[in-house]
C-alpha cells in the first residue's frame, strides 16, 4: 500500500495563536481542515498538557493527522500521512498539511515528504 | 525540542496474527506496550474497517504511535515519535517499535529513523 508522509516542523508560531494552548481550539481547526481537504476522519483524540501545550491525533479512513504543539517555545510538529488505497490521496494531504501551518504561521518551516510502501504492500 | 521518529513499513506479517483486523486486539498490544517501554499514554483511539483492517494512534505524553493495518496484502505500517523533553526516550521508543513488531512478525521490514526538531525548537 503506497502512500505519503508529510512532517513538520514549525519554528517561531506566534505565542498568542489560540489552537496553541486550548485543545478544543485545535481539534476544531484539525476536523475542519481534514474535511475541507476532502479526508475522512473515522475518530480523534487531543489531550491538553497542564500548564500549556496541546496534543492530539485524528485518525483518518487514510491514515493520521498527528499534531504536538510547545507554546513556551514558539514550536510545532505535525504529521500527515495518507494511503492511496483507492485514490491518490496526497493533493489533499498537503492541502491539510498547508491547512494547518497557515493557523500556526511559523517563521521558519522545516518539512519533509516520504514516500511509503510500495508494490508489494 | 528535539525527538526521533521511528517509521516502519512490515510487509509477510502472517495474515491469522488476530491484532491485524481486530481493533480491540491491536489496542491492548499498543497500550501495553507502551507501558512496558516506559512511555505515557494520554489517550487513544481505533478504528475498525469492514470488511477488514483496523487503523489506530496512541497519544503519548511524549508524542504519538500510529499503526494501520491491511490484512488482505499482509501490511502493516507503524510511526512511533518521541520527543525528548524532560529526558531523552529514544530507547523506549525503540523498545515500544520492536515489542509491537514482534507481534506482526513480518517477513520484511523497511525501517527509517528520522530525527526531529532541534535545539531551537
Amino acid at each position: 500500500m503506497d502512500g505519503v508522509h508529510l512532517l513538520g516542523e514549525w519554528y517561531g508560531c506566534p505565542a498568542h495563536t489560540p489552537e496553541f494552548n486550548r485543545a478544543e481550539a485545535l481539534r476544531e481547526v484539525c476536523l475542519n481542515a481534514v474535511e475541507a481537504s476532502g479526508l475522512t476522519t473515522v475518530g480523534e483524540r487531543f489531550y491538553q498538557f497542564e500548564p500549556h501545550g496541546v496534543t492530539g491525533a485524528v485518525v483518518l479512513a487514510e491514515s493520521h493527522l498527528a499534531i504536538h504543539t510547545w507554546p513556551e517555545s514558539g514550536f510545532v510538529t505535525v504529521d500527515v500521512y495518507v494511503c492511496n488505497y483507492t485514490a491518490d490521496n496526497t493533493a489533499k494531504a498537503q492541502k491539510l498539511y498547508d491547512m494547518i501551518e497557515a493557523v500556526f504561521k511559523p517563521a521558519r518551516a522545516h518539512s519533509q515528504k516520504i514516500l511509503r510502501g510500495g508494490k508489494d504492500g
